[in-house]
């Protein structure tokens, strides 16, 4: 089994608010094609010591994976020190320099003249390419060992790693691979579904699985071990198509996709079209919805009704209605969804009215306390949920609990 | 300075789920007595690698703190490797193999004979007792250096630290404090930043600086060293000011708070309301600023017009405009902002149309193409920005520009 270590830099990991968390994804993705990662550094802008740090993990360790410390900064000592601690020059690429003062072009600004440092790349090292910042990351082959120089945040490391760092990993590794599957349950607790699947996935004895709770729903993950991808790919979704027949409608997704893509999925493949309208999650939803890639081809329009006002004018609430009920009722969340599947001319309207907190709650209708409401052609409804948790959390997992609803009746409109 | 080194011991520490949160907390404890720390290490079960970090940390730092890995079984190893490290034998302690006895009698149970290799102690060391668990602490001085090796568990490292390795510590100090503030800056780079305000923070020798960038935004993290928090509160306060005099109103935040809470905090302050209309962003903006309790006293509604019969029907955007100019281009954004000012009858009004990605990008207007529209009761206005990165990024980005401008608007607003 070949060994990793992982060295993180940058001093505001010393910081006793800051975690290194690009070494857990790394670590996921290193322990799926089975290497195992045997030491973790976190180290500041420091050379001496990140210098004997590199420099031990080379003699100890099959592959080593630096994050941090790209920057263009003088606290930025990556570059400088790795290739001591390799015995190479930093040598300058000319090429680099013109891409990024296109880069700061394109934003409209001149490139200052100490991003030039980023222009620098150890002898001998693979460039690697970084379309989500300037600074480019580096594998080095050092002897039999790999180093992996890459950026610190996680939206540049991770396409990078996991395009140009990973599939030369891969090469490395004959025999045994791991593949992971997550499925992920809603409206069930973790204990309720490891008794309906557990004498499903105790009959497996190459399949890993671990049922973890986040944030609103439930999440089983399956980490097949195999002799190829394909073989682990087909093991995994045995399991998984067991789990679905035991647990139904309430798994949600089978390939980790999230609550939106599902949703988003159902509704381009019944051609149909939604719109929302939000008071407590204040477009949340709406944002969640057109995260997705490809949603102006269902997601019509969204409406953020704050005030009561906006209410009224954009959803027809009836004054009378508020004032009688109060904005937090199920009869307005009726309304909001009835009100905004007519306004957009869309298939299908979910609405949210509710008290996220932290002030607004009253003995009868507590902090949490939400309406949910929902309009097809055929019908409007609504459900009342207390949601327990923060403010976050609460706008959370309302968005969550009205895409479920969602999917609920799009699953039912498809079997019609 | 005094310096300071935290190895975690643990295989359980290098999964990808668990994190070495102890270290947090150890941190701040030391930072408080005015100690750095210097590097972390998380290693496995794993003796060669954990007595070289041993070793290799004493060479270095002052103070070496060890957690977890002093448990009764086999893999817990700490104990004979730190002894090695430090070339000591173990020596027995039959009073404590006494009272772990009498501790497992008071639980009703026979000590299990493995729990004897707990009653082994390093040479010269002190015992540090544990009376929330059967694991002794141990605290070593190895020549000028402090070598403390804590249990895991939180419950039992916390009091063990605090009542009896941090008194020892705090002899070694004079009585040093650290505090931190942090400060934000809105276009402009790490590098331009650190320009100007180097010769301001390279004249405070008692506060540590560093820039870093954070998705569209850079930090500027002040640590002040000083004998209470109150003088460091004072210094920290001194250097934000004359960075503030230096940027100007590039600083949003002088106390780390979030974009969404200045430009919150502005309207409040102001009594002035505000709408969003927004096609990219799918209610992005909307629900940052109704992520801030108490937002309803200025936010009055918002639209999320993703198709262009929305961008009609609710802002009234005219049609021909859409033909001739495109959704994505100044006059829609303009448009946009107009018609949900007029529609929300608000004092501010921002709009945001553009091109996310992945697809959708032409030659002319390609991925991360962003108009945003500006409306008060003078004027009407828009600017574009071409933002690189992900749909994530580019949806992020221009959440972030879009409230940038809201809030450069307010404050000439104010001044005015």
């Amino acid at each position: 089994m070949l060994s990793a270590e992982i060295i993180a830099i940058g001093s505001e990991l010393l910081t006793p608010t800051k975690t290194d968390t690009n070494s857990l994804w790394l670590t996921e993705k290193l322990n799926e094609i089975g290497i195992d990662v045997k030491l973790k550094t976190v180290v500041g802008d420091d050379e001496l010591r990140l210098e004997e740090a590199v420099k031990d993990a080379i003699k100890r360790s099959d592959v080593i994976i630096t994050t941090g410390g790209l920057g263009p900064t003088e606290d930025d000592i990556t570059r400088t020190v790795t290739a001591n601690a390799v015995g190479r020059e930093l040598l300058y690429h000319n090429e680099l320099e013109n891409e990024l003062r296109e880069r700061f072009l394109g934003m409209g600004r001149e490139m200052p003249e100490i991003n030039k440092r980023q222009a620098f790349i150890i002898e001998g090292a693979r460039i690697l390419p970084n379309p989500n910042g300037s600074a480019s990351g580096m594998l080095v082959e050092v002897g039999e060992k790999f180093l992996a120089v890459l950026p610190g945040p996680p939206r540049e490391l991770k396409p990078m790693f996991e395009n140009h760092v990973l599939p030369e990993l891969s090469k490395l590794r004959g025999g045994v691979v791991f593949r992971k599957q997550i499925l992920k349950v809603s409206g069930m607790g973790e204990s309720a579904i490891d008794e309906a699947i557990a004498p499903i996935y105790s009959s497996y004895e190459k399949v890993r699985t671990s049922i973890l709770f986040n944030k609103s729903d439930v999440e089983v993950h399956l980490t097949a071990q195999a002799s190829s991808a394909r073989e682990a790919d087909i093991l995994n979704n045995e399991i998984a198509q067991k789990i679905v027949r035991a647990l139904g409608n309430a798994v949600f997704s089978t390939k980790g996709e999230e609550m939106e893509e599902v949703v988003g999925n159902l509704l381009k493949k019944m051609g149909k079209t939604l719109s929302t309208a939000e008071s407590c999650t204040g477009g949340l939803i709406a944002g969640r919805i057109t995260e997705v890639s490809g949603s102006s081809a269902y997601f019509i329009e969204g409406a953020v009704t704050y005030s009561n006002d906006a209410k009224m004018r954009t959803l027809n609430v009836p004054a009378e209605m508020l004032e009688k009920h109060g904005a937090v009722s199920a009869e307005v969340a009726e309304a909001m969804a009835r009100g905004m599947r007519e306004r957009a001319r869309t298939d299908y309207a979910v609405a949210v009215t509710g008290i996220a907190g932290p002030d607004g709650g009253t003995e009868e209708k507590p902090v949490g306390t939400v309406y949910i409401g929902y309009a097809d052609e055929d019908k409007v409804t609504s459900r009342k949920i207390i949601f327990p948790g923060d403010r976050y959390l609460i706008r959370w997992r309302t968005s969550q609990a009205a895409l479920e609803i969602l999917r609920r009746n799009l699953i039912k409109g498809q079997n019609e």
